[in-house]
């Protein structure tokens, strides 16, 4: 039952690259990374968990900002060592800037500019609920 | 003139995860490394340039298969260790295999399905020009 997981390319940390793409509006929205228990609650729950590297814990995408990702399909590509998700981004948020895309800076002779909104204050994003 | 090189958040092997879209399809095509040198050779000819971890040498995508990816737009994240390249990509083929993108394979009720075809035979692909 769990062969697909024994698929995955694991680095030598034991993770995985994950992409997540919005599956409506085909913006990259973020990379993360997977852990093996991540993977699995994530096709279990239908929605993204992450191994946050930082904080050393799994992470379920969402779960203080309310933004999940809910996910619609699952792809592994040919050998590098990623996962691609496509997903629904719930408030349309996927970064904690309270952008749609953590990729918010585009390279312009020789600068990385701002180009996209903050959609939300992050201090209400993040507020205690 | 390369303050923006600096601001990329290298890893400790000195590389960044750099996600190639095909600007046209919207589909995620390649998940490869850059070095700072691959990144620069990138921006300076418009072409992606890439780290090969297994060859442990610099690697211009096509070089091979004549399937370069021009790039439109760069890209980088909020926090994590990734760029994303916008790209045109040379022949419609990013994979290895001759499939459009390398993520052809799907999660289907636990197996991993390949769902792309192979629009190119990889031995016409990689034959010597």
């Amino acid at each position: 039952m769990s062969g697909w997981l024994d698929e995955v390319p694991w680095n030598g940390d034991g993770l995985v690259a994950a992409v997540a793409q919005d599956a409506a509006s085909g913006r990259v929205l973020t990379v993360a990374w997977m852990n093996r228990e991540a993977l699995e609650r994530t096709v279990q729950a239908g929605e993204a968990h992450y191994w946050s590297r930082s904080r050393k814990r799994l992470w379920r995408k969402g779960e203080e900002s309310g933004n999940v990702q809910k996910v619609l399909e699952l792809r592994l590509d040919c050998d590098a060592d990623a996962i691609l998700i496509r997903v629904q981004q719930g408030g349309g948020i996927a970064c904690h800037t309270g952008r749609e895309s953590c990729f918010y800076r585009r390279l312009e002779n020789g600068r990385w500019v701002e180009t996209d909104p903050v959609l939300k204050d992050p201090a209400l994003l993040y507020r205690k609920k």
